[in-house]
This record gives C-alpha cells, sequence and structure tokens, in this order.
C-alpha cells in the first residue's frame, strides 16, 4: 500500500523510485491517451478543423486557468504555452515598461540560470540598466529606490529554500519595485497565492510538478490591475484583439490574452492540460502536507543512515522553508547519484555537489523516502559509487 | 491508383479532398508511432533519462538539420524550436543589431499579419526605427539606404504569390540591407536555397508543408557567417555554451546553436522529427514538379467549370511564380468554403474573399485537384453556398 496521492494515476516503470519529478514529472495515464486522441482524432481525422471543433484555439487559455487554481491567480490572468524562458522576457519587458527609471532588475545568486541570462540579454537591451543578484538572504537588505524589478525564483532549484513571496513583494512595493516571481518548482508543488501576496508577474514550468511531459508549455501570470497596460515584447498575432481578422496594424488582445504569441504546440499543450485535470482530485493543501510528511521521513532517515559518509543537508530543515525536494551534499555527489539511479532510485545532481531528491505529492510515498534512504546508504557504505563509469558526465545531468 | 507522392506514408480521412496543408498539414504515420513511442517508452519509461537515452538534448538542432536540407542551408545553422513568431523576433532582433543604423525595417503590405506585429513591436523599442510597408511588387523600388533590415514573406498567405527571393536579396545587399526571409509556406513546398540566395536570416514553420502538427515549432536560419556574431535577444540556457554548467553569467552557444532558448516542447518536436524523414524517401524537386502539375490543373478545371459564376484566379498562373496553393476569388467565398467543406473538399478563407487550396504534394494528387473543382462547380452552379449556416463565422478561419 502507498501512500502517495494518486500514485494509480501515473505510468511509472516498475522497479524504480522516482526523484526527479522536479525534472521532469511522471506519466499521468490521462495525458498519454489524451495525446493519443489528439493525434489520431482530432489531428488525424479533424485536421484543421481540431481548431475550432477540438477546441485547440481555446487551450492556452483552458491551460492557464487550471493552473491559475493551483496558484491563487483569478481566471484570464494566466496564459499558458512558449517555455518558461521566453515567458520570463516578456514579464521582465512588461514589468520594466512599467518600473520607475531605475537601474537595477534585483535577483539572488540561487536563481535558476536561465533567468539569469534572460534578464542579462534584456538588461543589455535597456540603456542604464542591469542585473545585480545578491545572497538569497540578503534580498530584503538589498531592496531599495535603485531596483527597478525585482526578479526571484520562489524555490531555490539546488537547496529547495523557499523565498517568502508575500514578505518581500510587500517590501518591494513600499519602494515602489515591480515583481516578478518565477513559480517552476512551486507550481503543484505547495499553495502559492499570487493575488494575496500581490505579485505583479509571474511565470512557471509545465513540466515539472505539474506533469506536462518533456518541454511541456510554461506559464505567465499577469496581475488583472496591470493587464490593459501592457504593450507586449513578443507581440504576436495569437495575442491580437482579432487574430482571424489579419488586419496589418497590432492591437493588444484584451486582458493576459496579449501575452500570447504565435501558435502553441497543442500536442505538449494537450498532455499538460490533462495532466492538470489530476487536480480535480486532490488539493493543493493535500499535496503539500504529503509533501512535506515525506520529505522529513527522507531527510531524517538520510541523516540517520548516512551521517557518517560526509552527507550533509543542504536544504531548510524547516519544512515550511522548503519546497518539495530534499537536496544533499556530498563531495563525490555525481558518482553517489549515478550509483543510487543504478540501484533503482532516480535523483539527480547539480553542480557542485549537490545530490537533489524531487518529491511529487501526487506518485511518491513515505515507503519510497524510507526506501531511498536505505539505498543511499548501501551506495555510501559499501563504496559503490566508486566507480569510474559513474564519473563520466552525461550531456544532461 | 493516386499520382501523389506519399499518399500511404499518411492518415487521411476517408471520403475527405484534404487541401488545407497550407494550414496544418495532414498528420504522417511516422509522426503518429512516434509520439506514441514518446509518449510510452521515452518519457513514461526513461522518464528524465530521456534527455540522454532518447536524444531529447539534440533534437532541436536534429530536427533543424533536416530541415537544412530542404531550404539550401548548411547543417548546424538551423535551429528548431519556439514558434515562428518567437523566432522572427530573434531574428530581427540579430539583423538589426547587424544591420546599419537606418530608420525602416521594410516589407509588404501582403507579408502575414503576424510577421507585421513582431516587426512594430521590435521597432517599438528601438527609437527612430518604424516598419514600412509597400505593395508587394513595390518591394524592389523601395528598397533604399533608409532600409535597415528587409523582411518578407517568400510565398504570400493568400494568394500564395513568389517572391524573388535571389534577386530582392541581391539588390538589398548592395545597399548594405539585411534579409531576413519567411518560409512559412515555402518550406517543404518548393525548392529553397538560402545559401545561394545569400539570405541572412530566415524563419519557418513546421506545421504546414513539414506536416509537423498542429502547433509544431517552427525554426531559424542564421547565414554562418553572421552566426559568431549574434548576441541573442533570447538569452536562455538552452543557449549557453554550456547549459549544464548552471554558470551564473550568459556566454553564447557556438554557431546558431545560441538561438535556443528554453526547453523545447518535446513530444511536438518529435513529430515534426518523424515527419520530416518522409524526405529521405522524395525530393524537394520532385515535390515541387508535382505541385506544379496538380495546381495547374486545379486551376484549368475550375477555371473551365467555374467561371460563369464569378470566380477569378488570385494567384499567379505562372507556375514558376507561385508556391503550392492557388488561391480564388469570389464575392461569396466564405460561404463556397464552408458549403465545399460540407461536400468533403477542406480548404480555407482569408479576407476579404479570397477561397485558399493548399496542395501538398506528398499526399494531394491529380484526381483530387479535378474532383475539388467539380465541387466548386456544383455548389455554385446548384448555389449550395447560400445558406444561413455559411454565412457563420467560426472562431478560427
Amino acid at each position: 500500500m502507498t501512500d502517495a496521492l494518486l500514485r494509480s494515476a501515473f505510468s511509472l516503470p516498475e522497479g524504480i523510485i522516482y526523484l526527479d519529478g522536479n525534472s521532469l514529472g511522471a506519466l499521468p495515464k490521462v495525458a498519454a491517451a489524451r495525446v493519443q486522441r489528439c493525434l489520431m482524432e482530432e489531428w488525424g481525422e479533424r485536421l484543421i478543423r481540431g481548431w475550432n471543433d477540438s477546441g485547440w484555439i481555446d487551450l492556452a487559455s483552458g491551460v492557464g486557468d487550471k493552473i491559475a487554481k493551483l496558484i491563487g491567480a483569478p481566471p484570464g490572468s494566466v496564459i499558458a504555452g512558449d517555455g518558461t524562458s521566453v515567458n520570463l522576457f516578456k514579464a521582465l519587458n512588461a514589468a520594466l515598461d512599467m518600473a520607475a527609471k531605475r537601474e537595477t532588475i534585483l535577483s539572488d545568486i540561487g536563481n535558476f540560470p536561465t533567468d539569469l541570462y534572460i534578464a542579462q540579454g534584456v538588461a543589455q537591451r535597456r540603456s542604464g540598466l542591469s542585473l545585480k543578484t545578491v545572497e538569497p538572504d540578503k534580498v530584503a537588505d538589498a531592496l531599495s529606490d535603485d531596483v527597478a524589478v525585482l526578479m526571484l525564483t520562489q524555490v531555490d532549484y539546488r537547496t529547495g529554500r523557499l523565498h517568502d513571496m508575500a514578505a518581500l513583494s510587500e517590501a518591494a512595493h513600499e519602494l515602489g519595485i515591480v515583481t516578478v516571481w518565477d513559480l517552476a518548482h512551486s507550481a503543484g508543488a505547495l499553495p502559492v497565492d499570487l493575488m494575496a501576496a500581490r505579485a505583479d508577474f509571474a511565470v512557471g514550468c509545465g513540466y515539472k510538478y505539474l506533469n506536462g511531459g518533456p518541454g511541456a508549455p510554461g506559464f505567465i501570470f499577469v496581475h488583472p490591475e496591470h493587464q490593459a497596460k501592457i504593450r507586449p515584447a513578443l507581440s504576436g498575432w495569437f495575442g491580437h484583439e482579432a487574430p482571424f481578422a489579419f488586419d496589418p496594424d497590432y492591437r493588444p488582445a484584451e486582458g493576459a490574452e496579449r501575452m500570447k504569441v504565435g501558435t502553441p504546440p497543442i500536442l505538449s499543450l494537450a498532455a499538460l492540460d490533462a495532466a492538470l485535470d489530476l487536480w480535480e482530485e486532490v488539493t493543493i493543501d493535500e499535496a503539500r502536507a504529503h509533501s512535506i510528511r515525506i520529505t522529513s521521513v527522507f531527510i531524517e532517515a538520510v541523516e540517520a543512515a548516512c551521517a557518517d559518509f560526509g552527507v550533509r543537508l543542504a536544504s531548510p530543515r524547516n519544512a515550511k522553508r522548503r519546497g518539495s525536494q530534499v537536496s544533499f551534499r556530498h563531495e563525490e555527489g555525481y558518482a553517489v547519484v549515478q550509483a543510487m539511479i543504478e540501484q533503482g532510485v532516480i535523483g539527480d545532481f547539480r553542480s557542485p555537489d549537490i545530490m537533489r531528491f524531487g518529491f511529487a505529492p501526487l506518485y511518491n510515498s513515505s515507503d519510497e523516502a524510507t526506501e531511498a534512504a536505505s539505498v543511499m546508504a548501501r551506495v555510501l557504505s559499501d563504496r559503490l559509487w566508486d566507480e569510474p563509469r559513474f564519473r563520466t558526465r552525461a550531456k544532461v545531468t
């Protein structure tokens, strides 16, 4: 018996403990069925008529509304489509257009690199602007009236450390700073309340805890107060007021719809759409409670069995301060993770020494947490990691 | 017996003549099989390991190389992923960064609206720059040393009229103008030789004649001479020199790889990848010859049977001057197209009065061209179009 909330809804390989749902969520059975239908019936049989008959034209908004429920956003404020990086580009440009003329985009050094890269690219094309990064726990102190935009990922991708979105947003707003939140490791992992936090913009990822499949479209949230003011940097036809009027001049669509750009990848979006229906059966609060339970079990079990082998907790011990992953440091972390994978426990590694284990509350269980800790202990105690083949870095880690 | 080049490679509904492959290409059987494998085996069984084991990490470049062969581009110069609009945004920014400081992006009024919208958005964020559009046949005359970038779609989406890419590119270069070509209705429809034409940048669409499925990723081409100079506007981690080093600073990848942004939608990209393998069985020259044959049959048959009912050819009569579609004007064009669809012939309509029929050389035949013309004649002679239900515009036309 598993205590995972919806284990039977997923197609998971036998004999594997999958703790990498923070990198790629597992396959929901409904997603496989939906994509199959999208292929054979919608594309194959309906062909171009699928845009009207199969609802493709409304899919990006419909998926957005399903995500909105998980992140405390009102209907119509979230649009799915494009990847997280492209959505961040849209959000940053819109935020900077709204912000006072100031010199800085502020972020933290733990932010996911693509967020920093996108911000560097945006800053470079706006005169007098630059990206400044500080230690994650120094963000509050670094807020000042030089800062135009505060851009943070709520859950640190390496350690799982959680920023206090409400407190930081409030402090930012007091200084006239516009906020952009990346929810890549938050959406589907823990309750987020964008409206309560008065977040201005947010973006996130469809392929982690939302289980939308490899490279699933991401999403963008725009606070309702800002939507009508935005002149999108990426002003494409799907964000036009009347895409099928084929007017020569761009006029933005109503509300957040204007953040759409071009034709979204329907097969990938259909998978995400179906995967989101799992949230009709479980609440995000239930998911969070289970996530805290199993990550706590894992920490306790690893520390009991592995502390003597140089393993140190890299995630906050206080469950309220971490997302749904647990990370440990070990100087041979890369090899240890590879050896654990060979033993059937899939986690991943992040430089320089982080062993990362994502716990997806919908399909991971307490028993898996305990068993994964045992496997780690065996890999360490028997030095199973100490093989040349476990030191060869793969292209994707 | 069909004379279509690869009819049996496609899954097409019985009793339908599908002449809308210029809007959404039909389903290749290999694409359905590939997506199914990607779902169940790669995502479902291999999970995160699919990035290495199933080659997902190389898919955007691999698909790009397959497209490159169809458009006269060398290996490594084409990257798939993101939609056409987003790729155009990347190309325009890169082109403008290279171009002399001039006032104008030049295009034509027949360009697809999203191209014009993206250019308007780009121009608005660069001081002193604006988009100028002229009649398609006035483009050559409008080239001047005020023009920074010439941005054209090779095949007009309404009429199928073909620009002379080589001649316009040469004229542009003589004036120091950088060229950006949209191949949405060219790739897979006719031979394109980007290198011979010395095109600087090109973008295109995966879901029309490349049969990649609804919203399939598009592509971007960067001339090898320019690749190393580009600082991408969308500077994401997949375009980084070492994405999995997780460096805090952006350093562009080698060559055109830097045009990648984030994680591509693998399910959609896998469908496109498989669909492109059909081009191992047929050459683009064979496709072009067949396309000219069947579009010519269609024009002749429609004009013979329908001229008395107010139908006028909107496409160039000279096959060398048109792409793989035939358009006719009729004042009740919208209703006529809807009535034809009810009779099993699927074309589409573009404002204000264009009935558009795309001929996909891989699966359309001469017999279909003849039969479609007969259906049009019957719809017109019997006034089958004259029903209120055929006047109600659908959301997507």
